[in-house]
């Protein structure tokens, strides 16, 4: 029943194969360098004091105990941050800004969350760290916490920020408020819209907080020479960004800060936050020595960034044929501690699958007193997507429509205006659809008791953004190729690809290093599935630029113009005179003898990102007796632009299909009424394991990304967006209940009830 | 007394100035990381066993109890280097110099110098590999050595290599010698030449083996990745030489190798050749880990490259006005026991200092039972400057005129054609000339008994070849600039300078990095004298591509075009709008918003190099008791063209002059008859310490070398050059006598005799 497709319309030689990634043998025998393997002599073992409770007044901190404890080097508090000795007065306008990005790092007035850093030690070992943070006297207040989102809407809610002002739509209000921005969007006339509609349905629907689960927790290792330059050696999605984040905090020129980014065990989003880095900088300006700092499981789950809890409206009419005539929804999203959730990706995302005609769409940014939320996987799309995919599936079934064909008569595509305003480029939804409704799975019978079947789309938007590629060519007709993108997927290979395709040489001859932020241009995060497009682009650029360096030193090689000479398929030749040809191994070998070797370098910032859309298919079975959901067949179908490496395609396909499996059925924060977290570990936050899943077939599509010469789409995102709606779709089916609240756990759905007992259609 | 001078012609903004050098903090503090501070998890240490003979062959080498040895975890000999498994037939005209290379590394049928590498160990430490060392049973059979270089270039002399037949000019001769090869030029018609002189003299020189004497001994860490991929860190003068040589060595191709240059605690052209990183990854492979191998200072004097022993004939021609009318010279380099003396260097610099209109020039390549000869510092002009210069100054005697307006007379100046055929372009030495006649030291009367002064001049060509740079524009207008060239004495400031020049902006604002061979384009040694030319040259072209983006940039932003915009000073503005201007500093910040920063990239081979000249003068006094000779005052003057940071400019005339006045007082290695070298220590060998020592006072002129947008021309070796014969020519003025053998020791100056014991005038 296994099965992956690419559904290709061009092949290249290099790009669309699957190679062995650069990276992988390393990975495998435990050679690979991640940032808990750093190891610097005399280094010191740092280890955080967070704050019990998610509300509180810090009335007093006394590290006395703690820095006479024998073994402790160092410790500090928000009082060794630079924020701690700079004025409203001097810092103006920006004074929030650094207050909250000071604060997330280690509070200075109140903590906002549990887990919330007090202060930091380091020692010696772990150990005596961990000895001396029970001698740090910290005297709180306690306060009211709030952690629902809707309940920190409300008038009258505890503060979570006394003097923060709802931003709404560049308004800023009177009053302090928990809704730290309001944001809309619309199109046509609603209401008129409305009017026109056979059928109008309005639901609404909750999401819980979930986390991103990457292997790896969050580390960072901290050296300053003595002429104040700062080294950094962290486990990050983006160096630039840890560079960025710590030049703020520490208020440090970037050019002062080196980092080194090492290996990364996953991120998914949420390691673009730089938790750990500034104050173990501090701690190592303290020491005067190397401080590393570690996080536990426990400390991940508590003080990283997991993925918002957020609450839903939607509202859709539609024609009796399926035709929709109205959209509309109000998004609030959990942003945690700090403003800043993906409210915005949430509302555009929403309806982004569909010719919407008349929609309006309302976001609302919310803090809470939870950790701040960050970045997982599409931000802000899985969450829409559950509603709006949810509702529309509900429609169908009111309208006896079939989900597919209701979908394909709506689909967006290319021309289509989007709520936010932007028109779609070339873009494979309809394919995408296509290739579902025509897919064995979709076509095959469902068969067995309490059995359904859901499908959802899911879309994001893809991101462009800065990257920086220098690549130089070895006598031996290798090139080296340098890059800032941090590779968590494999895209050490895919930009090897590309650059192999565009020089016409073998795979294995490109050799992708990942340098620290001085041996680079600025390069942004590995994230917004933008790497395998935007630095591939740079790495494209590059190997133009020595391409034609290539034929200039053919040229002066054979005494000619340059005119004369083309570069096809890594040959160099005479455009008129056959016998004069070169492979790019000859002419490298001949640049050691006439001028040295070649360089090429590109800083781009490119804007022709793909959007990319997935369409995926679940059969389910759920147990009458517990509630339990096994899920039996998933077909992830999605556009791909051009797969670079279609086993890394599928492996995010895949990896994106089994996390929503997890966010749809088993994975939530539990907290206690005040905010408190009481599953902090991987034994009672329960993400799917192998023996949970069924094997995830793929079908890659590709239509071609008009922005990128191969037609490459990023990849990472868009299969995570579909699996909530698809799976609540497809318990509808087997259980004849709608499923409104995320996680749908057993006991939901025992508590749901059992109106088809006996279904086995979608 | 003590003064330094710049006689510049020319001001810039940076370049010319003497800023702190970037690395110097670390430096200072103890922070450098130098190639025996690698200190990797799991490395074990290796120790090589070497020969007590100097010439003997290896009969049998039994490892095993070595290897069963407890904490031993790796054993090689020469069979575990490829070669030993390549045979002629594959190897054709390859064989001999990759069986020269190999065998040099480790010796496979013959040791031919005591010191030579016959096994090398690797074990948990060094003391377990020392222990290891005595159980290695080597059974050799000693044969007879040759050490001298007139003996080994005698019919019958022992043969070092039994193969081994001369090169000369081109022609192979048909029976084996020790004389490797023998090369001439001639100009002019030599004995119409000498029939013209009123005076003729002729004179035999020789000079001892020497030590360049670098703080730092050679180090070497290796480890393999499983893919291959093998990493070297180490001490050296240049990465990309050791990747070509263990490339060479361990047949690789030279992507397969990443070498990382640490700081360098000196070389003078000693730590070009790699000694120990191949046999360091052969035991790194086959033990699994990293290893590393340290030589102590004993190892570093017998096994590393010390400077050629020479013997050298020299006739000169002049008539009574000192004009001289031809010239002549054999000079026969000691080569060690591999070819590859610096002969060819020495013949060409011999006459360079003077318009030779007749002349003839031979040299000989000799191999002999010693460790095979390295560059030190002008490699071979030192020994032909000590017979050339110390015979001028006794024509000078002779017809009674000044030492210096000889040499003003019969000085190369631009056009003047040299005996190997190539003219001088615009060239300095009639201006040090002047400057040494006209500064105060030659205008100061000698006083006192038993004192001498002595002035002599020096040539080195200075070198070019390939230099790679790749820098990236900081948002906060700061400039990170990296290269491949490592900094031995200040490279770092004055590329960094050269950057900050051309690009306009603070010398503080650019941050110099020197990369391992992935992450920058080939770049050769640092040696020659080149890199502050060649590599400063190839950040100015980089630097050059950068202001050209930032006008594109600028172009943009302003929505004109390029040729509407000019770069001056680091102000990019509007021709012809003034309001329109942006610094350096706001242009980078921009570009943060307008399409990401800037690289900027050279790969270049100038030929550009402008050839160097320096002039000595010395004052001395000699105790008629002891024999032994003080330097009293002590004047460099030195061609820098430009001096990019005259701290370091002095820095290297001092030093020059410094290890000058060793090699001519002090330094040599005393060999038994059989070439074990007796003084393997810094006890024994006894180099100048400060309190041997005045100051050395500089004059650093600037004639500006066209090849140069700054005129920047190499500064690192000339001064090495006058030393010997100045000092020479002063103890002549102190004693009455001439000497003609390097080292003036006490013992031979007293064995001379004493025939003006009251003498005051050179």
């Amino acid at each position: 029943m296994t099965s992956n497709q690419v559904l290709s319309e061009v092949e290249f030689n290099v790009v669309g194969k699957r190679p062995i990634r650069p990276d992988g043998v390393d990975k495998v025998t435990g050679r690979a360098q991640y940032g808990a393997d750093t190891n610097m002599t005399g280094a010191l073992q740092a280890k955080v004091l967070r704050s019990p409770y998610p509300h509180a007044r810090i009335k007093s901190i006394d590290v006395s105990k703690a820095e006479a404890f024998p073994g402790v080097k160092a410790v500090i508090t928000a009082k060794d941050l630079p924020f701690a000795a700079l004025s409203k007065e001097e810092l103006g306008d920006g004074y929030t800004a650094l207050k909250y990005a000071s604060d997330h790092m280690m509070a200075s007035d109140k903590v906002l969350f549990k887990g919330h850093p007090i202060a930091a030690i380091a020692a010696v070992n772990a150990h005596v760290a961990e000895s001396a943070m029970a001698l740090i006297q910290v005297d709180y207040e306690e306060l009211e916490s709030v952690v629902d989102v809707r309940e920190a809407m409300k008038d009258g809610a505890p503060l979570v920020h006394e003097d923060l002002r709802t931003n709404d739509m560049g308004q800023i209000s009177d009053k302090p408020s928990n809704i730290a921005a309001h944001m809309s969007y619309s199109t046509g006339d609603i209401d008129k819209g409305f009017a026109e509609a056979d059928l109008v349905m309005e639901r609404e629907y909750t999401t819980a907080t979930v986390h991103q689960g990457y292997i790896e927790p969050h580390n960072s290792t901290a050296f300053w020479n003595t002429d104040g330059q700062l080294n950094i050696w962290t486990s990050t999605q983006g160096s630039f960004a840890v560079r960025a984040a710590v030049a703020n905090v520490l208020r440090l020129p970037v050019s002062k800060i080196k980092v080194t980014p090492m290996e990364i065990g996953g991120g998914f989003g949420g390691k673009i936050t730089a938790y750990l880095d500034a104050i173990t900088a501090v701690l190592s300006k303290k020491a005067g020595v190397p401080v590393r700092t570690l996080m536990t499981r426990s400390e991940v789950f508590e003080a990283s960034g997991p993925a918002p809890a957020s609450w839903m409206r939607v509202k859709i009419g539609v024609k009796n044929n399926g035709k929709m005539t109205a959209v509309e929804t109000d998004i609030a999203m959990d942003a945690g501690a700090y403003p800043g959730s993906p409210a915005m990706q949430a509302i555009v995302c929403a309806f982004a699958c569909y010719d919407v005609t008349n929609g309006k769409v309302d976001g609302y940014d919310v803090v809470v007193n939870k950790p701040k939320t960050a970045a997982y996987r599409a931000p802000g799309s899985p969450q829409a997507a559950f509603g709006v995919e949810s509702l529309i599936d509900e429609i169908c079934g009111e309208l006896k429509l079939d989900p597919i064909e209701f979908r394909l008569l709506n689909a967006a595509k290319e021309g289509t205006r989007r709520i936010e305003g932007l028109v779609a480029k070339r873009i494979g939804l309809v394919e995408c659809l296509e290739a579902a409704r025509d897919h064995d799975h979709y076509k095959s019978k469902l068969s067995g008791e309490n059995t359904g079947r859901g499908v959802a789309c899911g879309y994001w938007p893809n991101r462009g953004f800065q990257s920086s590629v220098v690549m130089t060519v070895h006598f031996d007709g290798t090139v080296s190729l340098l890059m800032g993108s941090v590779d968590i997927g494999g895209t050490r290979a895919s930009i090897a690809q590309q650059t192999a395709e565009t020089l016409g040489i073998a795979y294995e001859d490109v050799k992708p290093t990942i340098v620290d932020t001085d041996s680079i241009g600025y390069t942004f995060i590995t994230g917004g599935s933008r790497t395998s497009f935007a630095t591939g682009l740079a790495a494209i650029t590059a190997a133009d630029d020595v391409k034609e360096q290539m034929i200039t030193r053919a040229a002066k090689i054979w005494d000619t113009s340059e005119d004369d000479i083309e570069y096809v398929n890594g040959t160099v030749s005479h455009k008129s005179d056959e016998e004069l040809k070169f492979s790019f191994k000859d002419l490298a070998r001949q640049l050691a003898t006439t001028g040295g070797t070649i360089s090429g370098r590109s800083n781009i910032d490119p804007t022709g990102e793909g959007n990319g859309y997935a369409v995926h298919l679940v059969d389910l079975k759920v147990d009458p007796e517990t509630g339990k959901t096994d899920v039996t067949r998933y077909t992830a179908v999605q556009d791909a632009g051009k797969a670079v490496h279609p086993g890394y395609v599928e492996g995010q396909m895949q990896g994106g299909a089994v996390q929503g499996i997890g966010w749809a059925l088993n994975e939530e924060y539990f907290f206690d009424p005040t905010g408190k977290m009481l599953n902090p570990t991987f034994l009672d936050y329960r993400m799917p394991t192998t023996l949970d899943l069924p094997m995830i077939d793929t079908v890659i599509v590709e239509v071609a990304n008009p922005g990128h010469p191969y037609g490459v789409r990023g990849v990472g995102e868009p299969a995570i967006v579909p699996p909530m709606a698809a799976i609540g779709n497809a318990i509808h089916g087997a259980t004849g209940h709608r499923m409104r609240s995320l996680p749908m756990t057993p006991g939901k759905i025992l508590e749901a009830g059992w109106e088809n007992g006996n279904s086995s259609g979608g």
